[in-house]
């Protein structure tokens, strides 16, 4: 393994964090939260001290594999979220060091799930910070690296690879670097853009940042204690649109930049996604219209809550834990389907769930046409057998990690719902659960072990799961080639 | 296809239906229910004669393929089921046809659970074929019939295939015929050791017959409001024991049987199923503990309930509705484990388990040591890629098939505990759930929609789904070759 430049590359991310820790010492500055702000400067003059050091000097070879990759991004984001969580405890505002673990990890996975009790009793450095890093995670903080970060390009890819969700890594371009550019310049058009509508809406510039880094990473940490109830409805429903935006394919929009709409509008996996939205949108506007004043308001309130649930982002505008039984099932079905593959949601990926269908209905086909050979398809092409098998990998990892998990939350006793969700709501990076940890609820009251199962469980559901068991697989410390 | 031995196969088992329902007819004898009597003997009469004139002309074609195979096996499941719900609804005694369908499919697919809401106003007649479903169902009613049916052997091995558990059939000797015999001559044994002890015991003789049945086929109807609470705790630990028995891997038997004790106890799949009741006895007896008034007591519960629910039995020596969580937790991520292939139990199979645990491991192993080939193993022989492949289907159906129907039950409105555990149990056959059908609870308040879509999960969990599938496919019915 190439131990050198591992460490190169952690060194580089650190130097990074320790740049965006700047950002929230600004909004210190004009909101005069000076105590704050100036702890927010030493973390991020020492992190850059220690990064700017330790990348002086290139490793002779930056070259890497894929076990470097996994190990590279598992490792990094560990040391991220370790860094990232300081600054909370040093101020104060989250003085237990495995609390503000949970929150750093849970923003920087874009979770959006809370152990803070009354988040408006927290300055806005801190709430800056924590929703600036769903910004950072949604779209990934090695694809920013990436675009600064000298290696071969063969290298590049292995780290991409390891970070991106989904079954498969478009490269729009040959090169990665490029593609990372060409990610990183549609994310940010679109996050200014709903900026700049929720501006013209009338909404505090403070609440339009946070909101929209949240939307955009498709995290969910609100910045009020009513989530986002107190939005005008038109805010309301801009926020929903671009929910839905940012959890389609980024293809999409490649495509689309590109001038070929045509290829755009084919990508099943974007129609597979609107047409569950659409219909889960149906569905749950019937079933919740009596506790609604009007049809306008329940259709707002489920598109909403449908948009930021299938996105796993995870802002509410209701509690819909006092939903009917159905619109609740809906909702918890679709944590587990999630956005589309190379968006910045989380969830099991629609495209996945797409092949497993297909799979199944092939099997089946295979079985009654027995000399009939039919692949399974997506977008016209093949599924490879390779692809088939890691999907399968994925959801064998997903579910064993799930139920794990599911024994060791419950051991703190809060109800099967509470802790079902809960563990639901981490591994798909989603936010809110139901019952305790419902959209008004909060993870506070969950024991230590808990909460570090439940950051497990973010950190493996945004890196797929595979890096964080090639990290703890003791073969891998084993063995040196 | 060849409809006409589909057909024949069809009628024999309808045959076999009616000489079963002579069993009940008995009872009715002794327990003097003269008028349940008579009603099972007409519904004998006309099956048999119905069977006998259909079956009396063999078809010259008896060569089926693993297409008929499936087709066979879920028609002849619905058609037992419907045939064998109709002495109910005669009766009385369940006069809803939905609900008899409901109670009768649990008794075949020996899920047990109940749409009776006081099981101790129900007729002798009624309740000893109701158990008696169970012990149908267990060992398979086609594979009953293999014993007696004129086909092809390899015909023979198709029909196996589809009704028997787990992702691979053992065939014990050459000839299908005789594999047959042999499970069942092993079947009919234990189940006659678990009678003569229960009787020793000083159990009462039709409580013997009925627990024995649903203990052999890991059913879980009881005969009493209070389940198995009211038995002496040495019956309950004889039945715990049986249970447990009827859920271990029945190669393990043959093995011993041929005097090759050093193979069964290598069997991977029986150690890893006897590590993981052990396991979880030790972890609720600790968590039960302050319940209940000593060690004993708390030991022999939670050994009772966990050989219940992993073997998918159902029944129940105490309301573990009321167990804390943790214990809770454990006994639903069990419901989904399920007892071991090859043997009367459902679930997804402990083999199923551990080949998906080994499959995540050596992807693992793979990415960090690209250039070493390492198979998947079970019982130290390489797993297919054919067979990992089926298990992945597999799991990717089951999921399917639990989510939506998820989202069905949930119309009703019941809470989503209820619902989530509804569907676990029926889709593997276990009996209870936890709060409205937990063990002191019933399915009766289910709307007709739900009950259906419950009564179509417990076969589609008997027959592992892929059956069901092929009868509702399309492309079966579009085309004739």
């Amino acid at each position: 393994m190439n131990y050198r430049m591992v460490g190169y590359i952690l060194l580089w991310v650190i130097k990074l964090e320790g740049l965006f820790l700047l950002l929230p010492v600004f909004i210190g500055l004009i909101y005069r939260e000076y105590e704050q702000a100036v702890i927010f400067l030493i973390c991020a003059a020492i992190y850059c001290v220690l990064g700017f050091i330790g990348t002086f000097f290139k490793p002779k070879n930056t070259r890497i594999f894929q076990k470097e990759g996994f190990v590279a991004v598992a490792l990094c984001w560990i040391v991220i979220s370790v860094f990232g969580a300081l600054p909370f405890v040093f101020t104060g505002e989250i003085p237990n060091f495995v609390d503000a673990l949970f929150e750093i990890v849970s923003g920087f996975t874009t979770t959006g799930s809370s152990i803070l009790t009354d988040v408006e009793t927290i300055s806005h450095v801190c709430l800056f910070w924590r929703s600036f890093s769903h910004w950072l995670g949604g779209m990934g903080v090695l694809v920013f690296a990436l675009m600064l970060l000298p290696a071969k390009d063969g290298s590049h890819m292995y780290l991409m690879k390891a970070e991106s969700p989904g079954p498969d890594v478009s490269k729009f371009v040959p090169r990665v670097r490029d593609t990372a550019i060409i990610l990183y310049k549609i994310y940010i058009f679109l996050t200014i853009i709903e900026i700049a509508i929720l501006l013209f809406s009338g909404m505090h510039w403070f609440d339009t940042l946070c909101i929209s880094f949240g939307t955009a990473g498709t995290g969910g940490f609100s910045i009020l204690a009513s989530g986002c109830a107190t939005y005008t409805a038109l805010q309301q429903w801009v926020i929903t649109i671009f929910m839905i935006l940012f959890g389609v394919n980024f293809s999409f929009y490649y495509f689309i930049l590109c001038k070929k709409a045509g290829l755009a509008l084919k990508m099943e996996e974007v129609r597979t996604y609107i047409i569950i939205i659409l219909a889960a949108i149906a569905v749950i506007s019937v079933n919740i219209l009596s506790i609604y004043e009007n049809i306008g308001e329940a259709v707002r309130h489920a598109a909403f809550q449908v948009g930021s649930i299938i996105t796993t982002t995870g802002y509410a505008t209701t509690d819909f834990n006092l939903w009917p039984a159905l619109s609740k099932t809906i909702l918890v079905v679709l944590m587990f389907v999630g956005a589309c593959a190379g968006s910045t949601g989380g969830g099991l990926k629609v495209s996945r769930i797409v092949i497993m269908m297909r799979t199944v209905k092939r099997e089946v086909y295979r079985t009654i046409n027995p000399r009939r050979v039919k692949t399974v398809q997506m977008d016209g092409k093949a599924v490879s057998d390779a692809q088939r098998h890691s999907v399968s990998v994925y959801i064998s990892a997903y579910f064993l990690v799930f139920f794990i998990s599911f024994i060791i939350v419950s051991i703190d006793g809060f109800s099967m719902e509470s802790n079902f969700t809960a563990v639901a709501s981490a591994i798909n990076n989603i936010g809110p659960g139901l019952d305790m940890v419902g959209p008004m609820g909060s993870f506070a009251s969950y024991g230590i072990i808990s909460k570090l199962v439940l950051t497990f469980d973010m950190l493996a559901g945004r890196l797929e799961i595979l890096p964080m068991f090639i990290l703890m697989s003791p073969s891998l410390w084993k063995r040196r080639s």
